[in-house]
This record gives structure tokens, sequence and C-alpha cells, in this order.
């Protein structure tokens, strides 16, 4: 069972929109090797497992899948902020019913020359569960072979595979609000690329030198490198909220990517930071409130709520 | 930000392995209606969201939508016990390393004979992204116009199909692993769908006698009378760890339905129970460990690990 | 622009229900080489027709798909009849609202083993847009090179290619249903074959002996053989409202089949039989109206209506 | 049994070529929200349709769809022509049988900056059955539960969703050719979604005034505003050739969009405008006759014809 | 560039036809880990090649590659005979123009009950390029990332997969004709298995005992015993004409999977055997000749021919 | 069997990169009509060919989709060179390990610009399998009726819409890398077209003045007048090592397409040219190894081979 809190797992700087940047890093979010694919599969994975004895590594699985929900929240959220006024159409009125279209104008006019018209025509300036290719993405991504040593394997290259495209990504733009995240989930696509070829070494692979896979250097960008010098690239949450996951009997010892750090698996999950939500776009017809039913949404929320009786708690005690 | 209990949000009956009904309920997985497609959808339309004073509509899309990746959860785990074992295979010896296929033997033939031979060819008995009829889960199902009525709209519609579909494969068995679960999800279809018809009835329609979409008279089957008894298809969870959901503005008064209950949106999560973990199966090779590897892999479960950190806590105060 | 008639192109003879006959008539309705394709297809090359002086050529496109919306209505229909009351549920009590699936009954439980189990869980034992191994109809299906000669020679192979693989469903059942309307559309694909054959003999290709493509020898069929005796091979409506079409300068002289028929355009439509509604399906809550819904239905049903002024008339005048 | 006239269903303005336009408008032909789209979704509903005693609603789905076959005719008409010439090379010269190519010449290099390739290097400067992102249309993308309330409630949907779309699409070309019918297509979806809302009304339902969904406030496009002025969003042809249709039982009353205008379905059809047929463009070899095809063509337009036997009349008597 | 030899490159054990068997071995040709994809996929990584001092790496790729070819040639030919004749119907007459379906016969019956009913609807009881499910192959499945360590760990995992597939399909049929293709297919993946983890292991991994993956223990399947009994397994061929494959500086030295034998390469192709052709299927109208065309053939088939001129010969000296 | 030479089977001209050609030029590698589609399409013709008396038609079937495999090598090699280097990023350093990125570059920024930006973000720029609208490559492509006449008549439509589409590209680019393979699949493209054009001949087809199809008159085309002024498109080779192929009964005689020549198949192959790696591309960590790796990698390029067996030899005598 899952469980929600309204938070980010990680900052999003403010930069302006870019519309190109935001197409890019929808392979990010809905290519074959994106954030989508990696927490269907490991859901799945964690689904489909067999072996009690193994359970450390389903729990691994596990927390990594959990893990990537809050990727995808936090890449979707990036997308939609690029996207999110890049008309630059007059959009904030002090009349919120704005009149987008009249007389014959062409607030929408910069769709044409985009990426991915869809951003515009289809999701009201929103990510789209696509590719950067606009291919919607695929059940038939999911790879769950059932014998864990492959599964451990295809995770590993998928982790590496994910890291590259980003790297890529990285080297196509230089809009901050892109870089931010992009930054971040090179890192953490390190930290699972380091979880499981960890979890071969417990069955005995000696790596050798040939980890990280590929050698992209990622140090080089001053964003990643921030994030490298506090090792987020060897640290991996459980995000349970129990403490039943057993996935810290495996991350620990040196890190298999030979950076001198170790793995570290005593958190349970990232502060991360507020999340917001997204002003009108008129021109889009979103969310298309008129003034009698900006009235009943306002009446709505000034009802009264009963409190939520609490199963599992905000906060334990330090 | 995501978090996972090692808990199932619904019991699920045992009984015999059954590979038809099994595929039956691939349906309610990986369809166009069914739970991975709730997820996503209801998971971009809150991180796609517009207009900071619709919150309460926000909130209610996203603790729904948090449900129902325990649903996927759920549904998948149905699946696969349906699947396990069912080619009745001598798979559990004294001896952890069986000789699946020695001498020539054919334990898979029934494979053959099912509805979807990927269950057994390419999933290792376990559930697989597509739906009924084969086809894998497409991003082109979700749905996210923008434009917050037309979302409301389609959203009360996709429930109310995928509980109409529910009730079909309701009839195709009576399994009873397949009905727990089934009759669950039928009941909780139908909190959402009033759900979406109340938000649309804090927008002036007044549905009349129409609601329930469709008319399944569902409390004629037994496993679902039991749970609409106990008023399960006018709760809905928050699932929101600190509170700050303000679903249940929404989500309070009269049920649209009119089956005389209140909505009552007080409870943070269901209790749910303990998740357990499958079997070997060695005529899949999965999870396919030989002794050296069962060794390493019983090795790393004894190791020590440091204690997690929790940010979140497992239990409030009551 | 398109009008209808409440009337079938050709009568369907009534039979058991046969599912397994159903399916393989959707390769005839959603397959590469179905109804749905050959109408599609041919309408989008009347659109994109280039060059004013080829107008016979355009107008025999555009007759064939204008009769090629018919056939899709004609196999869905018999397709539909294929399947409705499959199940052999006892679904027509003197109370029209009945109660599938009460006390644990399993009505359904005969999709388990079909063919396609999404004519039972999706479409309400009905039609549906895809072929007969569960592939949905797809838009890259349609061929429109722009370049005339090609087309024709295209069209010619896909109407041979349809007829092929209607010969082969024939020799699949001897169902009534299934067969009466495999029959009509073997030769109606004859028919139309011999268009195209006959539309690039204007263009000076000899055919030989090679016509017909292929050599079915249909004439073997008993039910095929009443309507080759009437010589409906040979003929070809022009379904155009206001006499516009030229394709009769095509479509005369001797068959390019070398059967020793003269082709024949002098007729406009063929009359027909009556189209009927389908009863309901308890089972599948289809139409699935309760008392309420089925008195506002009638009440509806009892309302005036105003007439309706003709701009295209019923009945020339003999 | 469809037949059809040789006129599209509404007028097309000259205007210069804009392939961009013209991909735009590809969603409104080929996507999930398309023509295409509800052409088939209606024709199935149709053909599927269960409960005698339900004709009216079958009529109304039965001459929407009807309708949507011309809208297809129309929209792929628009694309069509605001392709055709876009390469403005020099292709009408005195002899008919151009060079295009000759001596190393790009008359396409345009073609590599488009939105989709494929208009120029497939289609020939044509339509094709793909949306605006370049996906095929989909059977998939096909609705029909069998549920008739169901069935209304996602075609309500479906029409809204179709209409905000082109009200984007509105916003992002002020092309006179795309305009006129975009502007067209937005009423006629506002038409059909009033008789998908007006048949939940029958049912119970009560709107409010949250209709029309999408509030678009479309009467600010001045093309929209001179249809509107004439009430064609509240009106709705039988086009029934034989009178049979009970559409206008349920067409009927005040607009349940409370715009004041009362519905009317006493009209047929449209009169609609004379289609013609498109120019050779030499540079894609279409239609791609030499001289000795081109005699051939000419001497089969000048061929005598027999004269058909009418079986609908063209003009009923005033 | 590639040549031909109208060998097979392995013997294909004559047994009953069995169509359910012919549908599991459509995995292996048309699936996800297949034949066809491992065909592409190492077409594309020889083509896409970076870097010249790799050349031992880019020829391990294109020889193992070309192998593929010859491996999608004998599935496909097994999946063929496996079809053939399947439906058991009186195809072998004196008169080789036979009368199927006359007077209302059904031959093509069992085509209703089969696994995938395009083998008989669509392929003539021939082989598909789809999956055991009947999923297309696609072009998605190709893995070229164009980072070399990268490719060979993918490499790897799909050589790995595919065996493990391979084994459960053994697990389901023990028809000889399926059995002797897929034993040899077993043993070859293994090989290729070997070629990508020892040129891992040239670049520093120390596999440990953790290889083969999957330990299926596939000697226990007799057929495949025999083959590994010879070393079939630690063999790779050329397949390169003028010997200028470098791919034997790799594929050298201890196996990595420590079953004590070397790696050869010193083979340029197997010997195969001889090819043969199908017989006719009249009821699938294949090839579907009548006395005309017959006599056609065989006319063609009596000219005679120029010698060909070799620049590739077929027997070097000894 | 299939052999390789490391030589392709024409020489690509060099010239500066240009990937809105190289995209282009997909569609005639991975489009419908395209060169993976005809060489899947001819290895299953000849796979599934029935009719042992038809084997001369079989051999051409074989032959010519032999030298498709090679066309496949020889545009994707193309289409690699197109792209190469595109982003005209500083990347031959002296030191081979670069640094892309370093400081916040953005050596891949012309990435978002280009038509598939998959071209530099999945396949380092490398040739993909879709085509060049995005779409991947699908084996509902291929066509193998199993009816001789039809699959004959579908290969010469699919030949001739392959170089139609192929003109269409020669209009679009005067890129010299790109026209020289082009033009050089134009010709090849119609020698296929004459040999199934030819093949229908002999079964009685008269083609008259029809032929080729389209009619082009690609000799305006210079670079394609130097290939037609030396009869490539009126040869057809064998590519068959052991002399086996019958194919020649059938190609000879005058060239159906009337141009006065003589068909021709008494070569076995083109002589061709010499293939090279392409270098490196740091910007897409491709191949991706740092000193550590490179010197393994030259270890094992420097390791001694045993020399390889030939079975088929290089070059038989004269």
């Amino acid at each position: 069972m899952y469980l929600h809190v309204q938070r980010l797992i990680n900052e999003i700087e403010a930069d302006e929109p870019d519309p190109a940047a935001a197409n890019a890093l929808q392979e990010g979010l809905g290519g074959q090797f994106g954030e989508m694919r990696t927490m269907m599969q490991y859901l799945f994975q964690s689904i489909n497992f067999r072996g009690p004895k193994g359970k450390p590594y389903r729990d691994l699985l596990q927390g990594i899948g959990t893990e990537e929900i809050s990727h995808v929240e936090l890449i979707g959220t990036t997308i939609a902020r690029l996207l999110d006024g890049s008309p630059r159409y007059n959009g904030k009125p002090t009349d919120p019913l704005d009149t987008p279209g009249a007389g014959g104008d062409t607030p929408l006019r910069l769709a044409l020359d985009q990426s991915n018209i869809h951003h515009y025509l289809v999701a009201a300036q929103g990510a789209l569960p696509v590719d950067a290719a606009g291919n919607p993405w695929s059940g038939s991504y999911v790879y769950n072979s059932g014998n864990l040593v492959l599964d451990l394997l295809y995770n590993l290259m998928l982790e590496s595979t994910g890291r590259l495209q980003k790297c890529r990504i990285y080297e196509m733009t230089d809009n901050r609000t892109a870089r931010s995240t992009i930054a971040y989930l090179i890192v953490r696509d390190q930290a699972h690329e380091n979880a499981y070829a960890r979890a071969l070494e417990t069955l005995g692979v000696d790596w050798g030198k040939v980890l990280p896979i590929p050698k992209t250097n990622a140090e080089r960008f001053p964003e990643v490198k921030k994030l490298l010098d506090v090792g987020l690239q060897s640290k991996q949450y459980s995000f349970d909220l129990t403490a039943a996951s057993e996935a810290g009997r495996i991350f620990q010892g040196m890190s298999p990517s030979k950076d001198g750090t170790q793995l570290d698996a005593t958190e349970q999950a990232p502060a991360g930071v507020a999340s917001t939500i997204a002003e009108e776009r008129f021109e889009e017809f979103s969310p298309g409130l008129d003034p009698d039913l900006l009235a009943l949404i306002q009446a709505t929320a000034d009802l009264e709520m009963d409190a939520v009786q609490p199963l599992y708690g905000p906060l334990p005690a330090g």
C-alpha cells in the first residue's frame, strides 16, 4: 500500500519557459528508459517476486520502485513548468476570465513550430506519457523474467541507459529548470546502478574498473558535481513506513563504482520541498471556469471538512 | 513524494490456481479501463493541475490516484496467485533445486492451451502489463485535457466503465481468489464514481436518478453485498501523510448515488493485510538459483543492517 | 456528403450463435484486408485525388468506397448476431429487468474459452474494430500514394487478398449466418477486383488468363455460386444520389476475369433489406436500464416529433 | 446502407497553402478526438445497439455518425488544399508533363522542415489518417460499452473534447482555409454535444449551468459567431433518405446549453457545395501520367456510358 | 554485403504437424527476445559502431548478427513445417488441382481453435513475424546505445533471456520437429552469451560462478546434451567470406561459463543441410495455380539459363 | 544460410553531415516501403514458399531478399554518415578522452531542432529502425499471402512505391552522400520491379506501355542517369554461393519496362567497396571508453588469433 505527502522529492529551479527542453525531458518521463518505465518495471518485479529467502532483494526492488513514482512526479512537474506560459501570451489579466482568440488572435501560434504540438493541443501546456519523439509509453517495455539474476542484470543496464540519455539531455540545454531535475536524476540513476551492481556483487560478480557504465564523467557538469560532493550517488532510501525493508543488507559496503564512498541505506526518505499548483492558462481553457463555476469552486473550497484520522503519522519522534 | 508499507490494501482469499480467471483479471490491471490507467491518469491530472483555487479538486484526484497504485499492487498480486502453480507440476520437493524438463518432461505443456501463453513463457506465472486480449498498456490511454469539468466528466465515465467490466468478469468465474479482489474493486470503483459525481454536483449538476452508471445492481453479488453493507462505497481515504489534503471539502454530504448513505472522508488509509512473497517455481527457472547462488543469497540475508532513520512515522499516537 | 437508409445492403441468414465464427469474421471487418480498410483507403484516395481529367477514375473509387461503408455495416451486424446470446443464458424472462450473477451465478463463463474475450468483456456481445487475432485497426494500413496507376494496382491486390481471406474463412465454418455474409462479400470483392483490373486495362494492361487473382474457384461454394449465377460479380453500383458519377465510362465491356459476362454499371444501389435492433442482454448490462430509466425512455419514444423536410427524396418516379 | 452526393457539407474558403496549419488540422481528422473517431464510434454504437424500445437513441447515434463521414470528407479535403502547392514549385507549365528534379533541382526541399514529412514523402500533399503528432489512427480509440447511459456520457465528453481541441487549433492559425472548416466543426461539435446532453436530460440529468463543457466562449471567434448567429449549434440533420429516423423525439425543446435557442431536427441535410478535383502535382508524380497514359485516360473520359437507374431520387418534390 | 547458400544451418527433424508448438516457437522468431530481434540489433550495432580500435568487438557483433539471419531462416522453416498439413485435409490427390470447400466442406475448421488463427487465415500455414501472443515484431525492440560496454551488457542479457524462454518452450512440447530446432538454438544462445561475457571479461569483469545466466541446467534436456557434448556452446563461426573478421581475438581462452571448455573461433561456418521447398496446400489456395498457370510455370522452369559468373567461390581448396 | 563480406554493396560519396537528409532517408530504411520491409518480406516469402515446381520463382525471391540485407547495410551506413559530427562539436582533440558538457557546455543543442531527436538522444548519431516520421518498423508490414500470383503482384507494387518515395527524397536534398545512395537504390528498385513484372509476364500478363510504374522519368536525375546508362536496372545478381539459384530462368529476355535493354542474370554479386568504422563521438559517450578500458581494448586488438578454416572461399579461380 502506498501513501503520499504533498512534497516534491527535489527542488525545481525557476527559469524561463522552454518548450524544446520540455520535449527533451519527455524521454526521461515516458521514454523506453525513463521514469515511468523504471517505476512500472520494479513494481511488477516486486509483485511477481519469487523466493522468500530473497527478501532483501525484493525489498531493494520495492524501495527503488517507490522512489521512481516520486521521480515521475518530479520530472512531470518539471516538464509542465517548462511549458507553462511558453506562448508568452498575456495570460494573467486583472479579470480572471480572459478572452483567448478574441477578434481572431492566435495566442497559440508558436505551437505549430514546437517539437510536440500535443503539448499545446492536447495537454494544455502539461506533461504527456510519451517519449521525446512522441511515442506513447508502452507496457511492452516492462521486463520481468522472473529469474533474479537476469532481472538484476537488466535493471543495471536500464539505470545505466537512463543515465546515459540524461547526460545527453544535459548537453542539449542550459535551462536551469531543466538542469536542476536532470542533474538530480543523473545522480539518483547512479545510486540505483550502484544498488543493482552491488546486488550482483553479493552473487559473486567482480566488476573490476568497468563501473560506472557508462563512464560519462558527469562530475564535469557543475549541477551534478554539487550532488556528488554530498554523496547522493551512494545513498538509498527505504521509502518504507514501518521499517520492514531489508534492502540495507545489500546496500552497504564500498561503492561498486569504486569512487571511495560507502553505500548508505540508513535514511527513510529525503525531506523534499513543498509542491505548488500551477496558474490558469486561459488560452488553453484550463481549467476553464466561467464566473458561475468559479463561484461554485470557491464555495466548495470554503466548506468545513471533518478531521482525518491518521493511521500512519506525519512525524515520528525525532 | 510517495511512501510504501509492506501491506496489501485488501485481503486476497485463497483458492485453486485458475489461469483463465487470471487472464480475465488482466483487463482490470492493464486494460484501457483498468487500474494502471486510472493510476496514471490521476497522477498526470494532479501533476498538470491548473488553478490554485481548485485545490480540493486537485487533492481529490491525488488521493484517488494514490489509492490506484495500491490497486495495481492488489490486482497484480491476485493475478500472480491465480497463475502460481497452475501447471500442477511437482514443484516443491525436499531438494530446492529441482529438475524441470529432465528426461524430456513437459511440465509447462498446459501453457499451450491458455489464454495468454506469455503468462508462462515470459512472466514466469506472474502478472503482465497487458489487457485480457494481450494488448500492452499504452500511454495513449491517459486523458488529461486540462479543463477541470471535462476531466471530472471523463473520470466519472472511466470509473463507471471499469466497474461495468469488473461486473462482467465477476460473472465469468467463481474462483474465490479472483472474486475477493474483483468484489473489492467493484465497490471502490463505485466510491470513486461517487467522488467524481459529487465533484460535478458542486459545479451544479443534478444527476436525478441516473446514478450509479451503470446500474449493475452489484448487491446481487454476495461478495459485493458484504462490502456495501459496511458502506465501503461511500468512503474515501486521503492516503495523505501530513493531513494536507482538502478532498474532504468535496467528498461529504449525501451520496449522489442516492443509496441513502453519507459520504465520509475522515479516514487516512485502510488497515490492509500483511503481504507475502511467492514460492519458487523451478519449471520457470524462477528465481533460478543453484546451490552456490543460494548460499550467497543466504549470506546476504544474514547480514546485519544499520537502523533506518524515519522521517515519516509508522504509527501516530492513537 | 453522405446519406443513410435504414436498410442492410444484403440479407443475413438466421442461424445459431457462433462466437468462433464471429471472431473469424473480424478479419473481414477490422483486418488489414477487411472492409474498414477498403472503406478508409478509397475515401482517402477520393479526397486526395489529383487530375480533373481522371474524373471517371475518381468516381469509381468514390462509388466503391461508399459501398464499403455499407459492407462495414453488414459484416459488423453479422458479427453482432453471431455473438448475441452465445452464452445461452436465460436472457429473456417476463420481467425485463433480470438478475445476472445473482447468488454467484456465472452466466458469462464461456467467455474465458473464446477467441477474443473482449467480445464479452468489452463489447457486450457486439463487433469490435479489430482483426481476428485481436489487433486494433490501424491508420497505417491506408495506402494512398497519389500516383494513379500505383493506387489502382494496390487496390486490385487489396480486393484480391480480401477475397482470398474470405474464401479461407468460408472453409472454417458452415454457420449459415456467417456464410450468407461471407459469400456476398466474396462476390462483391470479385466485382471490385474486376473494376480495378478493368481500370488498368484502360491504361493498356492485358491480363491474359491470370485473372481472377487468386483463382479460388469460389463457384464451388454453393452460397457463392447462387450469386455468381445472377452476375453479381460483374455489377457495380454508383451509390450516387445525383447521377454525377462517371464510373460507368470505365466499368463496361467484357469482364477482365474472362468469365464471359459483361460489366454493368447501370444501377444506383441494391434494394437491400430492412435492418432491425438487437434485443437486450441483461448479463452484459446492455443497454442496462432499470424501471426508472425504462419509463423515461418510453416517454421519449412516445413524444411527437416534427416532420423532416427532405432535400434528397426517398423514391424517384420508377 | 449509405449513399453519396458529390458535394461537400460546407464551403472551404480559399487562402494560401499552409502546411503547418494542415498538420494541426490532422488532429481533427485522425486524432483520438477527431472526425474519424466519432464516425467510427457512432457507426459501431449503431450496429451493436441493444433494445428496440430505444430506437430514438439509436437513430440519434446513426444520424450523427452519418454526418461524421461527411466531416471526414470535409476536413480531409481542407488539409489537402492547405498542403497543395505548398512547395511553391513551378507546377503548372504549358506542358502537362513536367520535369521534377531535372538537373538536380530540389522542388520538395521544404518537406524537410515541416511538421510531418509524410505529407510530401508518402501522401503527395494530401491528408493522412494520422493525428497532429503523426500517430496513425487506432481502432482502440472506439468506445462502445453496450450500456446506453455510459455510451451517451462518453459521447458527450468526446464531442466536448473535440471542440476544445478545435478551439485551440483556431488559436494557432489565422489561415482562412483552415479557419472556415475549424469554425464549422466547432459549431457542429457543439450541436452534437447538445444532442447527447439532451439525451441524458431525457434520462433525468439536470445540467444546471455547467454546459457547454468546456466553456470556450467560442463566440469570440468571428468565424464561429457567424454560424452561431444562425443557430447552427441547435440544429441536427437526419441524413436519412426514407424519413425513418426518430431522433427528433429527443432533439427538441430548449437547448441544454441554455443559450435560449430551441433544438431543431426538421431538416434532412444541409445543401452543401459542389466539390472539385485537385490539380496535378508533378513534383509528387501525382497522378503521374505520361503522354501515352494521358491519351488513354482521355479516351476513357470520352466514352459513352449507360444511364444509371436511380433507386433513391436526387430531388423530392419541393 | 551478404551472400546465401541454399542450406539450412541445422537439420530439422521430421514429426507430426503441431500448430500449438508452432505458435510457441513464434516467440523465438518474432518475440522481443527472438531471432528477428537479435539479428536486427546486431546488424544496427555493426552499422553504427564507433571506434576503429574496437574492430574485434565490431567483428564479433557482425559475425553473430550474420548467424542470426540463418537462425531466422531455421526457426521460420521449423514453424512452417509444424503448421503444414495440420488441418489433416486430404491435400495431395492425384489431380494437383483440388477442390477445397466444394459442397460446403470446412477443411480449415480447426483454425478456429488454434492459438493464432492468422497462421491459417493470413499466412497459409506458414511462419509470421509476430510473437507467441500475436504481437507484430517492432523496431522499438532494437537496442543500440552507441556505448560499447552498455551494448555488450545488453546483448548478454538478451541472449540469456532468449535462452531462458527457449528452455520454457522446451518444457511445453515434446514434438521432435520443434525440439530439434529449440535445442540447437538453446546451445547457440549459450555460445553467444559466452561471447558477450568473454568480451566483458576483456574489459575487466570477473563473473565468478554467476554464469551461465540463467542456470537452466539445460544438459538435462537430452537433445541439448548431445550438442553440449560436442562443445557447440563454445564455438563461434566467423560467417566471413574473406577472413577479415578479428572476432577470434576475443573469442578464445577458457569459457566464462566455467564448464571447462576452450572457446574456439576457428571455423568459418557450419556445413548445414540442404533446404527443400514445401508442398502445395490447396485449401489455402497456395500457391494457387490452375492448369493454365501451371503450364506457364512449367515452361519457365524448363527454360535454359545462362551460367552465373561467381565472384565468391563455392568451395575453397580443402 | 547466410555469409558476409566486409564490403558495402555500393560506394557512398563524401559530403557534409546533414541530419535533415538523414531523417528523410529513414523512410528508405525503416518505412513501410523501405529496405527492412523488402528484406523481411522476401525472406518470409522464401521460407514459406509452396510448390517445388516453382523453384525459379522461389530463387528469384530469395536472391532479391538477400540483396535487400545489403541494402539495409548500405542505407543504414549512409544515414549514420549523414548524422556523424552534425553537432559540429570539437570532437577530435589530441586527447582521445574529451570533456563533453564540461563547465555547462551544450554540444548537442542542435538536437532540439532536428526532425528526430532520437538520432542524438538514443542512437548516438546513428541510424534507427524507424521511418521518417519516427514510427518504429512493424512486423505487420510483411505481406506473404502464400498465393504466388498475389505475392508477385504485391512485390511489384512494393518496389514501385519504394522507388516513388525515393524519387521524392531525391527532390528534397542535394547532399551528395544522400544522393549517391538514393540514386543507387532507385535503380535497384527498378531492377526488382522489372524482375516481378517479368515473373508476371511468364504467367501471361502483357503490361503494354504501363511500365515502369510510376513513370518518374528518373533519368532526369544525373546521378541516376549514370547508372541507367550502364544498364544497372536490367541486371539481377544471384547472391548465391553454390550456383543453385534458378532465378535466371525468369530474369531474361527484353525488359518489361520496354527501355530496349535485355535482362541479365549472369553475375553472382557486385564487387562493392571496402567498409570502414566510424570515429568516436565524445559528446555521445560513444563508444565511451576511459583510459583503463581503452588499454584493455588495445590489448585485445593486439592478441594473436587462430586462422579460420574456410568452408566457402573468398575468390574462385577467375
